[in-house]
């Protein structure tokens, strides 16, 4: 890996699932990690002192969002994207490939570059691989990620396999177009639910010799399943000696389903998403905070959790959401990151203990408790 | 004053300005001194924990709205509204007569009680003394403010009398209705902008007794003099030994007015009312974060400022904005109450040392600069 950066591998258990230390020119941080989401350099509702109150290492960021607001100029005058929003430890962007595809206009690939109009106010942008370098570079995280080709599932194998390899050029391209030193780049795999496009993607991948590994395209709704054997075909042809990335994801026992395939790193917008709406993570299963259950309920959220929120109790939340105040969204945005950070501290304190396994299925079991859980 | 209350005076300058120390059964507080607003049990879009930050030492919340959500009972079973919302120092409750006569529809006034619809379902409510009294000894708060008949001004002087005396009678009511021998009781001087008229309120609230004094039907468009020059005509009239509330007020001006006219606390929602809406005070004058010529400025918004907001950048705080993210009311409204409270302490330093008069002029010039002021 580049200067300033490391993964080491504190324990592995049968099977796969790992601990780590990814340590970057920022600071360390221990895996499996998850970063919270701070799309546009804010993770909403929650000041960036409070996000590391949850016990958050690494923080992502979007360069796709951020060139579009403030523009990557902005943000690089800020001493990057880390020294702009406050955040003293490790920051992650994504290069946006999957949001020119699921948010912008008039998306146009060619094998030079993507073409589209910006979600914001549809001003014509094309963001190529070597563009996608430049502009992570400025925005200047710890970690880049290549431009992928993203296709939405269910797509034709051809599509699919036309994407993937399209991404695998352009991974080539990023590799060669990458220039700062401080800077650690991740490659990604594509490939759909297909396993061999999987397996083809990791090993050319792997060839091409990034500083970590993503797997992308996944949690578009395929279902755990298949997201499970998705990795299964995929995580065995990447390096053991690299972080492995998970995007997007996900769902508390995605993650565990995940770690448990040997992933180290994960993202997701869902904890701050879900607390906005009043809908709340616990080891017990779900909590709908709107829920006339808790009108007079004067336990926090759970027992035991160190938040914020979890000082104050069920009945006031509830009351906070009910009268539209925003520190309704804010405490249970606070309370959901810090569920995940708790609930990815736990994994790896399994693997450490060698008791992965067990502590997989009582989480697992507990959290299918699920009480007020939607669908 | 009642038992585990007092009110000390550490130093009085020429022509009326106070600097003291009101204590509670839930801590003392220096005075002058400012009331973050937490109108239904939350101070909008900033934890309880940042609220103490800003400096603040004690806090309103509004008794019309916690009756109507989520009710008494609930904030009674929770130890009562400092509890319910975590606040770990003294607290106040507005009875909800000034809400009464601006929100609520249908309003009805006998000399019983003012009786009303809901502002939230249209509900039939109806408010006495008695019942106010009961309600704010549920909600629990230090502090009780007596129920008043508030009349909009401009209004005929007939009105204003008859407001005023029914407030007087109210008043009585109140004080023989009042039972919580750990809660105080504070009385509401009105009569709108007749001279005449605040005197014989100031003068016979003084002979009920109560343990401290309100001006109240202030700051409703009458304009900075006539707001001052009806504090010149109440204030001599209350006695010295008691704590001098003026409600609702006010801008920082304002602020600086009323306390060279001997008043000692204050509420306002401005604070984070302005910073939702991305305007906040400095020292300089009014900032109006969405303008341009923030735009790349590397500037905290207030050099030596001590708040959260003002370890980031103006151009961030300005993106944070644009791009709506949530984020950017909470730190604005972080930095306005830390300037209200930094503004108070100000004041009261320099009636401590002596040199208020000269801290005044500084405070006026500087703010008078207000490059951004509206209107």
């Amino acid at each position: 890996m580049r200067t300033g950066f490391a993964f080491h591998l504190d324990a592995v258990n049968p099977g796969g699932p790992r601990a780590g230390v990814l340590t970057t020119p920022h600071g360390s941080v221990p895996t499996p990690l998850f970063m919270p989401v701070a799309t546009l350099a804010s993770v909403k509702g929650v000041d960036i002192g409070r996000v590391a109150e949850t016990g958050a290492g690494m923080v992502l960021a979007n360069a796709y969002h951020l060139h579009l607001r403030p523009g990557e100029a902005l943000v690089e005058q800020a001493g990057g994207v880390a020294a702009f929003m406050g955040w003293r430890g490790p920051t992650l962007t994504d290069s946006g490939g999957f949001q020119v595809f699921s948010l912008a206009q008039q998306v146009r690939v060619s094998e030079s570059a993507a073409s589209f109009r910006s979600h914001i106010d549809g001003s014509p942008v094309e963001l190529s691989p070597e563009a996608s370098m430049r502009l992570q570079e400025r925005i200047g995280a710890d970690v880049a990620m290549q431009l992928d080709h993203v296709v939405a599932l269910p797509a034709p194998r051809e599509a699919v396999a036309d994407a993937m390899r399209r991404s695998l050029r352009w991974a080539e391209r990023c590799l060669a177009a990458h220039r700062r030193p401080d800077q650690a780049l991740f490659g990604i795999v594509q490939g759909g639910l297909e396993a061999d496009l999987r397996e083809e993607s990791a090993t050319r991948l792997r060839g091409l010799g990034f500083d970590g590994y993503a797997v992308g395209g996944l949690s578009v709704g395929e279902g755990p399943e298949a997201m499970v054997e998705t990795l299964r075909a995929t995580v065995p042809h990447l390096p053991a000696d690299r972080p492995r990335y998970l995007m997007g994801v996900g769902q508390p026992r995605d993650i565990i389903a995940a770690v448990a395939a040997g992933i180290d790193m994960f993202d997701c917008v869902l904890p701050t998403r879900c607390g906005r709406n009043s809908l709340v993570y616990t080891f017990d299963g779900q909590v709908r905070l709107r829920n006339l259950r808790h009108a007079t309920d004067p336990r926090p959220l759970e027992e035991g959790c160190p938040c914020l929120a979890c000082r104050h109790s069920r009945s006031y939340l509830r009351h906070l959401f009910l009268a539209g105040e925003m520190l309704g969204p804010i405490l249970a945005s606070i309370h959901n990151l810090t569920f995940y950070q708790r609930l990815v501290a736990r994994l790896r304190d399994g693997v450490i203990s060698g008791a992965f396994d067990a502590v997989c299925r009582d989480l697992l079991a507990r959290l299918a408790l699920a009480p007020e859980a939607d669908g």
